[in-house]
């Protein structure tokens, strides 16, 4: 067998989707999904550590994406700009293509505590980057640390409603009407319910 | 030896957290602790699970107080006037006794990074109840998350702020002001920086 397969990647991510689904994370192995893909052991150890990172596929991507988006804002770009900017970059990673695998990640997280965790951690990450990033362009440390949280919240938020079945609008629509959602909140919350 | 020993709890809680700063968290077992605070392995026990509830100590207590004191607020608190007043009602756990371990809790933290993860987890619980608790008070769903973020953030910042040598201010004064800062934040995410 060649060592380089064509998508190996987005095969081995469909095929092992699948299985959690179908028997469990636990219960699924990484032979499992080498065989469901139709590849070897070897080819999923060259593109994952452990079936784990399947689930995490994209965050490094994602990470710098965000980075970038803000370090790359204008100058005269709020803390809102910024924001919408890195949610923007991420609109190509959310293809038509992907809807069916949210939605089965969806179900697979939510029926596993330690994955529910590890979701946890890594929205804690893409906090610290924003802060990060918009530390590094003079916003003040606690304006960063709450424009950050708004943003993993409008992230997710948005990539929930972008893998409901009954929402087809593109991603990037999605997250920056969600942003703007949040935005209104942030000025509201002294506000009378 | 009684079965029963005054203010056991407190005084394993020293010895652990002197002796995470001595000889580091993973270095110290069960045993030392109970040695240093002069009662048995079973008494530890008695009052923890093992060494990391240690760290834990107090999360169910502000949780419920959290819990109550939104539950509880008047019918024409606001969303930031229910924050205020779960802090608020967190004050009487952060006595002046408690400063030094305040300091030693953040060293111990800052060296181990699985206890790191282990505070972004119990972060993002306080931020479900908090939420849960606005929701339930007819507060709308993003307003409720994006509320429960703020009032962690004031909550981390707070904390840190007390545990510092140089502040010794009440810790209801400290986190009322810092709630205060960051409820003036949320109103300018959309300025210009």
């Amino acid at each position: 067998m060649a060592r380089w397969q064509p998508r190996a990647r987005e095969r081995l991510e469909r095929a092992a989707l699948a299985l959690f689904v179908e028997r469990g994370y636990d219960a699924t192995t990484v032979n499992d999904i080498a065989e469901r893909a139709g590849l070897t052991k070897s080819t999923f150890f060259r593109q994952f550590a452990d079936k784990r990172e399947v689930l995490s596929s994209g965050q490094d991507i994602l990470i710098d994406l965000f980075r970038n988006a803000i370090a790359h804002a204008p100058p005269s770009a709020t803390a809102v700009d910024c924001l919408a900017a890195a949610l923007e970059s991420a609109g190509p990673l959310f293809t038509p293509e992907r809807h069916e695998l949210a939605l089965q990640r969806r179900v697979v997280v939510a029926l596993n505590s330690e994955l529910q965790e590890r979701e946890l951690l890594k929205r804690a990450r893409l906090a610290a980057v924003i802060a990060d990033a918009l530390r590094e362009r003079g916003v003040d440390d606690m304006a960063a640390h709450l424009a950050a949280e708004m943003g993993v919240l409008a992230f997710s938020t948005a990539f929930a409603r972008w893998g409901n079945p009954g929402n087809r609008a593109p991603f990037t629509t999605i997250v920056l009407t969600t942003l703007a959602e949040f935005q209104t909140r942030a000025k509201m919350l002294s506000d009378k319910v």
